[in-house]
C-alpha cells in the first residue's frame, strides 16, 4: 500500500522530532544518526500480530503504545538509554481514524522518553506491527542475561501477574471459581492498564548499571524469563571455566514474597492458580539478579522513581527452579518454557 | 509462536557471526554493537508481505534473499557500509523445510557482505518479513535524496525494467502482443533473477561518497524514485533560499538512453509499453545525480566493479519530468506517484 503522503506528513512526521542538525529522519532511503562517544548501540526488535499479541478489539492507541513499550522494555532491561525507533506497519486498509489513534499512542509514549521515530515502512496486509528500538549504553556496561551468579538475589520490580489478569478481564474468561464482579472497578482498570499500556522501566535503567549482575524484562512470564537468565548464565559459566566446571544455575523462589496487586491477590485467593503470576507474561516489569549487599542501596534508589524492588528468591547451583510457599516446596522443577520466540 | 530453541540454534544463530568480543548478538534482550569512530549510523527498514511484495509461490530462499537485499539496497543508496541486520519474521506455521531454505537465502546474501544477523523476533501469523539493516557512513557524508542540483546528470546503474519483466514472467501475464516464447530461456532467467535475487549495489556504495549529489535505489520505479529525489531536493532549495526563491526541480529523460537488457528491449519492441522500465519498480539499481564533470571518472571507477553507469537525463528547474524519444517529447508531466510507502 502506498500510504498517502499526507498520512505520513500528518501522522508520522510529527513523531520525528529532536534530531540534531547532522541527523536525518523520515524521508530518505534511511535515517542517519550520530553515536555518542564511548557508547555502544543497543538494538531490540519485537513484533505484535493482531489476535496473537493483543485481542483484536484493542484500540489503535493501545496497540501503538504496546508495540513501542515492549521494545523500550527490552532497552530498559539492558540498562540502555533509549535513543530512537523505527516502525514497520502492515495494515489491512488505509483507515484514517485508526491511524489517528495509532499515531497518538505512539506519540504519547515516544514523547515521554523523548525518542524520535526515524523511519519505517508501511505495507498492505494483515495487521502486524514491528518496532525496532535503539538505545545507547556506556561501552561494555550493557546488562546481560548472562551475568547471574550463585547466591545472587532474584528481584522483580513492582508487581507481577497484572498483564495476564488484564487479558482475562479483556477476554472475559476468568475461571469458574471467580466472577468478574469479584474484582473492584479499580482492580479491573489496573489490570487492563497493565495489559494495554505497560510502562517500560526506563526511569530506572540507568540506576541498574554496575549494580545488578543480570536482568531481563518479564514478557514470557517470570519463570520462563528467569529461565532465560539461568540458561544464559550457565552457558557463560561454561565458557569461562571449561566443560568440567560447568555450573548449572537454578533458583529458589518463595511464592509468598511475590509482589502482587490487590487484583492478583484476590485472583489467587479464589483460584489458587499460581500460573498467572509465574507464567502469565506480559508484565514488562524487570527480573534482575544482584549481590545481596547491593539490594538495600538499589531499593532506595529505585524508590526515588516510585519503583518498588522486591526480593523473590535466590540463585543456586542446582540447575532447577523450585517454588516454595512459606518454605514448603510447592512446585518442583518448574515448567520452564524451552522455546524462545525472541532471539 | 515460540520457535523451538533448536530452530534458532540451527537456522539463525549461524548467521550471527563476526561480532567482536565486546559485542552481543542473538540471545539477550537486545544486541549490543560497537560504533566505529567518526561515523554515523544508517538505519533502513523494509517489510515484505506474501502476495503483495512477492508471488505466493516464491521459494523461501528467494524470499529471504529479497527481504535482506531490498534493505541493503537502501544502505547502498546512502553510501553506507553495511554492518548488521535484525529480522522480524511472522510465519503461519513452524515449517522446518521452509525455514531451512529461508535461512540459507539469508545466509548466502549476508555472508557475501559479511554482516551478522544480530537478533529479531519470530511470531505466528500471515507470512511477513521485516528486516532492519544498519550501516555506517563517515560523519556527514551520507548520500541523501535531497542533494540534486539543476544541471545534474541523471544516471542509473546497469539496466532497468528487469524486475518488472520478471514479475510478468513469474505470473505468466505478459501482454497479448507478446508470448512467453518470444523471450529466450536466458532472457527469462535473467528477468526472474532480477525479480527474486536482486543484488544490492553495495560494491560501489563507497565509490559514490563525495562524487554524487543525490541517490536513491529504484524500488518503486525509475520515475517515482526520481520524483522522490526531485521533491526532496526542491524542498531543500526551499529551506536554503526562502519561499520566494524556491526552485521546483524537474528532469528531462531520454528514453532511448535507458539501459535495457535484451529481454526488456524485446518487450518494448513488441508492446511499446514504456511503463515497464519507467514505473515497473523492483529494480534495485541506483538512480543518482551528479555534476557532469564527475561522470566519466565515476563511470570508470564503477566499471572496475562490473557496474555500468549510464546517463539517462538531466535535472532542470521546471518542476516537471518529461520523457523524450530521440529528442521528441513522448510523455509529458510524467505520472509521478504521490504516495510514499517507505518513509
Amino acid at each position: 500500500m502506498a500510504l498517502e503522503f499526507d498520512l505520513i506528513e500528518n501522522f508520522f512526521k510529527p513523531l520525528s522530532l529532536g534530531l540534531s542538525e547532522d541527523e536525518v529522519g523520515i524521508g530518505d532511503d534511511g535515517a542517519v544518526m550520530s553515536a555518542p562517544e564511548g557508547h555502544q548501540l543497543v538494538v531490540v526488535t519485537d513484533t505484535l500480530v493482531a489476535g496473537v499479541h493483543f485481542p483484536v478489539a484493542t484500540s489503535a492507541y493501545d496497540i501503538a503504545w504496546k508495540a513501542l513499550a515492549v521494545n523500550l522494555s527490552d532497552l530498559a532491561a539492558m540498562g540502555a538509554t533509549p535513543a530512537f525507533f523505527s516502525l514497520a506497519l502492515t495494515l489491512p486498509e488505509n483507515d484514517t481514524d485508526w491511524l489517528k489513534g495509532f499515531s497518538k499512542g505512539l506519540k504519547d509514549l515516544s514523547h515521554r522518553f523523548k525518542i524520535p521515530l526515524i523511519g519505517g515502512d508501511t505495507t498492505k496486509g494483515p495487521l502486524t506491527i514491528t518496532v525496532t528500538a535503539n538505545g545507547w549504553v556506556p561501552f561494555r556496561e550493557a546488562i546481560l542475561r548472562s551475568g547471574a551468579k550463585v547466591g545472587d538475589w532474584v528481584c522483580v520490580t513492582n508487581t507481577v501477574g497484572d498483564g495476564a489478569l488484564g487479558l482475562k478481564v479483556a477476554l472475559d474468561n476468568l475461571p469458574e471459581s471467580m466472577f468478574i464482579s469479584d474484582l473492584s472497578q479499580e482492580e479491573k482498570k489496573f489490570a487492563l492498564n497493565a495489559l494495554n499500556r505497560p510502562m517500560p522501566q526506563l526511569a530506572i535503567s540507568q540506576d541498574l548499571l554496575g549494580r545488578v549482575n543480570s536482568a531481563i524484562d518479564i514478557s514470557d512470564g517470570l519463570l520462563a524469563d528467569l529461565g532465560h537468565i539461568l540458561q544464559q548464565s550457565s552457558a557463560k559459566s561454561y565458557g569461562t571455566h571449561g566443560a568440567s566446571q560447568k555450573t548449572m544455575l537454578g533458583a529458589d523462589i518463595e511464592l509468598t514474597e511475590l509482589p502482587l496487586s490487590s487484583g492478583v491477590t484476590k485472583y489467587l485467593e479464589l483460584t489458587d492458580d499460581w500460573s498467572l503470576p509465574l507464567a502469565g507474561g506480559d508484565d514488562y516489569q524487570l527480573c534482575l539478579t544482584l549481590d545481596e549487599a547491593r539490594f538495600s542501596g538499589l531499593k532506595a534508589l529505585l524508590a526515588k522513581q516510585q519503583v518498588c524492588l522486591t526480593k523473590v528468591g535466590k540463585i543456586n547451583d542446582q540447575g532447577l527452579v523450585s517454588c516454595f510457599e512459606r518454605g514448603v516446596l510447592r512446585l518442583g522443577d518448574a515448567d520452564l518454557q524451552s522455546g524462545y520466540s525472541h532471539f
